[in-house]
């Protein structure tokens, strides 16, 4: 491929609404355009990549028994209805009506659609276990598409949904699968993904892990354990507060706080430490708008998603209204009257000498002891872990929070589909039971940014040969020389015979234009053919990374340049 | 792969619903699953084959220097506002809003996108000719789905777009293009595949052609001259008439005709030809239910492309009210009195002595001269070319009519999207032009049905090893004999070793069963393993489309399977 005819447009400035290296890159770099909100269209170049992810995770299911199959992007809503999403999901579910006036949706995840396609096939019990995936456009209506191509709307994804007659064999094959991640991220050029355990969300089931890619861009928290190892999104991590209780209760005092709301003006005011403090955060449920009043310890954040699972409901921080009977700033568990739920987090069980909101305007409480004023006795896990915090695996006070981007995810699902959708099968018995799935899942446009964000400089990404559009850019600085041209030709053509890809740049341009683009394409081998080179007898061979640059003559360059091209495709997988 | 873990399930019965073979044998052969109206889920046969089809394609447009892109396949409404196309096409178009009430539509053509991915690189006259194409999932809102995957709602398609600066260089690209598609649907196994003239219909532009396979289950109709060997759709082919005038024009004279209405009554009643009626078909426009009357000789049909072409407009046949003026069964041009638009196919230029409708309950004329009794001076050619008509190339009357499926379709579009979209360039004089486009589609799915509906028995498809989901289906008959199974083990590792791409039956079944399934599965080599054969130290290597059956010892087979694939991998290409 002749550089000279590549469609897209490479430039220098950084567009101001990138946050991110990657979306900066992939934008300069000719790599893709924007469409609308969260949809994009892909170049040539990008196009490559992705087809060479496509093709490693491919590889790597079907090396796990997988078996691909397609299921549409166009769903009728009647399948979703049956597994209950149809209402469940929010409008991130994209919801439309046929000509006919049928209502679809658009295929955002394919549990339905895999029940469907094997609910007559796996009648027996002898046909498990078997595992389904598709690599498949999808789409899903985020409220705030950001970074590129880290969050989308319309996206390509694997998805595989594996079916069992036991927990045990679901078991063994997730551990499969989380084996064959492993290889396809090494294999994609980022090794250093891990997996965390995560919440299950909106798919339901018990286990769950997300591959994080470990980067200050990424979207999610994740909270390691430095000493034991231990792994989870933040969302999920199980918070563990060890409270002081003082040996004396005090008496419980109302103290009048003028103009004072915040946990901190509180804090200072009364001059006790935020540990001391009960505060209280309102949430209202998004079904009927009722309050939910939450009480923790004044120096924790409130961690929605446990909160939601706890409820089973979706919420959002509540508008406290004059008459809905909360006195906003002045919140407390003492005498709180009015039909709200009202719950607490396990950091404020067996505290005393707690300061909290008075239920009245100007006024705060001292001495609270929640046991003895209030009769709490059900404490629940409702806070983020934070940052030096107590490790749910090894107890030690050792909790440092990351950032990530989620890379795959895999999931136990459990029979939630099958019971919903009526999938069963006949076992040893003849009894009827429902099989047990696995979901996992890749985004191969995401994989593809997250590769950028870990692999770049500032003047483009560095692709590793695994994925990288072309293996080879090969530039010919000065192709109005013809000794020079005759050369860069001939090494073009004898590379392709010997089935490199390669990028061929002989446009008559400056060689600060040749290396800026060829930085953008951030091809891994670049070999560089000049009249100055040639004076030598020699050509450049040198590495997008700068891990080496070697000057080789022009008669073995070929042999030199497929050598490095096998040395960098495969890196050491365990 | 052993067949036994294949997901999908084969039967025997025809489903009462399919109308054509390949609809049923790929229901029957577990290769696809009914979802929706027009939407199917794969399984892995079939998806096997639509990437073998996928790859054949991409090589071929590779070759012809196409860059493979990707568009999304939901676009903002916008971008078909610009083009014009979201007023104009009809239902077919899914239009829908996401959750900020955006507009959008399902891609079920790409020429928009493809214009915006381009419009800014194509600036410059230099960076022209060039070809864009992606590989893709598409939605067309079909309001008559049938035949499987011959008409489905949601398809993977091949869509390609080129850009020139000059009309020459589209149609030499245009020609590449078609030398491409020749040689796709010969690697795919259809080389039988003709080109005809066709409409450009919504796409707009100038020439067209589609790839048609002549089979009598296909939608379309197609005129082929036995003698010039002119192809067109029957919605394109001219019509050419030679009208008899009679010597003498008779005198125009009403006639009492009650309790008739049809052409084919009257003429008896009167004792006439139908070559000598003219006959009245009334149609409304989509927009405005205005009508139009159209007359042409009674002894043919409508053409009703060429008439929306004409008019401009979408048309369907008329509701004729009392109110609206026209006597139905009585409509004729001789004091047709009402805001009608009337026109006249050519087939009545200067023909006399025809009967017509009297524009009054049950009377006729007779001796109709156009031309003296109606002052018509305009004819255009409305109607179908016939069997046996003229043709338009050689003027011979040698016209035969065959049914064929469209598997690809090529056109030239002209300026019709570029300058829609204000997309430009500057030419070496420095002024502002518009590109010139062509466009290029193949349907994955439906060439894979279309394979299947050329090459099949009543047993099964008999695929082409170029898009077989398999080379050699390996049947182990009585694998409960430990020396047959040991024997077919060792063969399957062989082969598979050998990169042959086996699917293995080793299932205690009957033989009848194996075979039935094997037939199903249309893989083209057969090998049976057997206690008979292996008596005699040999194993049967069969052609699924009985081309050959030999015995090959065990030791010698797997050397003489590779053969046989490679033989039957590359059929001769011109």
């Amino acid at each position: 491929m002749k550089l000279e005819k590549l469609v897209g447009e490479r430039f220098k400035e950084r567009p101001s609404d990138c946050v991110i290296d990657s979306h900066a890159l992939m934008l300069r770099g000719g790599y893709m355009k924007y469409v609308a909100n969260g949809i994009y269209s892909s170049y040539m170049p990008l196009r490559r990549i992705t087809r060479k992810i496509e093709q490693i995770i491919r590889e790597e299911m079907d090396a796990i028994d997988g078996q691909e199959v397609q299921f549409p992007v166009v769903l009728p809503a009647s399948l979703w209805e049956e597994s209950g999403r149809y209402e469940s999901v929010g409008n991130e579910l994209l919801r439309f009506t046929d000509r006919n006036k049928a209502k679809m949706v658009l295929g955002m995840t394919h549990e339905e659609a895999a029940v469907h396609l094997v609910r007559e096939y796996g009648l027996s019990y002898a046909k498990y276990p078997f595992m389904i995936y598709q690599i498949q456009t999808k789409f899903r209506d985020e409220a705030r598409p950001r970074g590129g191509l880290i969050r989308v709307r319309e996206f390509t994804m694997k998805d595989a949904y594996s079916f069992h007659t036991s927990q045990e064999d679901l078991e063994q094959y997730y551990d499969r699968c989380h084996k064959a991640y492993e290889r396809i991220f090494a294999r994609a050029g980022i090794p250093e993904v891990v997996s965390v355990a995560s919440d299950s969300g909106m798919m339901g089931g018990n286990l769950s892990h997300e591959f994080m890619l470990l980067t200050p861009v990424g979207e999610d928290s994740i909270a390691i354990c430095s000493e034991c190892g231990y792994k989870a999104n933040l969302e999920t991590a199980e918070s563990i507060i060890h409270n002081h209780r003082d040996a004396v209760s005090e008496e419980l005092k109302l103290v009048h706080t003028p103009n004072i709301h915040t946990i901190e003006d509180v804090c200072s005011f009364l001059n006790m430490p935020a540990e001391k403090s009960c505060k209280a955060v309102v949430y209202q449920r998004n079904s009927d708008d009722s309050y939910v009043v939450l009480f923790l310890r004044g120096d924790l954040d409130v961690n929605e998603t446990k909160l939601t699972n706890y409820l089973g409901t979706e919420i959002h921080p509540a508008v406290i209204t004059l008459e809905c009977g909360l006195k906003s700033g002045y919140i407390g568990p003492y005498k709180l009257e009015g039909d709200f739920t009202v719950l607490y987090d396990r950091s404020l069980e067996g505290a005393n000498n707690l300061s909290c909101g008075g239920n009245v305007e100007e006024y705060h409480y001292t001495g609270l002891d929640l046991e003895r004023d209030c009769n709490v006795t059900e404490f629940h896990d409702f806070a983020k872990i934070t940052e030096g915090g107590i490790c749910p695996q090894c107890g030690r006070p050792s909790i440092t929070i990351s950032r990530g981007i989620e890379v795959g995810n895999i999931f136990q699902l459990g029979t939630k589909y099958t019971e919903a959708m009526g999938m069963q099968y006949i076992d040893p018995d003849s009894v009827l039971r429902y099989p047990i799935m696995g979901c996992y899942g890749i985004g191969v446009g995401r994989l593809a940014a997250s590769v950028c964000e870990a692999h770049h400089d500032e003047y483009g990404p560095i692709w590793p040969m695994s994925i990288a559009p072309w293996q080879v850019h090969l530039c010919c600085v000065r192709s109005d020389n013809a000794e020079a041209k005759a050369c860069a030709d001939g090494l073009y053509e004898e590379l392709q015979k010997r089935g490199a890809e390669v990028i061929y740049d002989d446009r008559q341009v400056s060689a600060g234009n040749m290396f800026s683009d060829a930085d953008l394409l951030g091809v891994p081998l670049r070999v560089i053919v000049s009249p100055r080179n040639l004076k030598e007898g020699v050509c450049e061979i040198a590495a997008r990374d700068k891990s080496f640059s070697i000057k080789v003559s022009i008669e073995a360059a070929a042999d030199e340049i497929m050598t490095k091209i096998q040395e960098m495709m495969n890196p050491a997988l365990d």
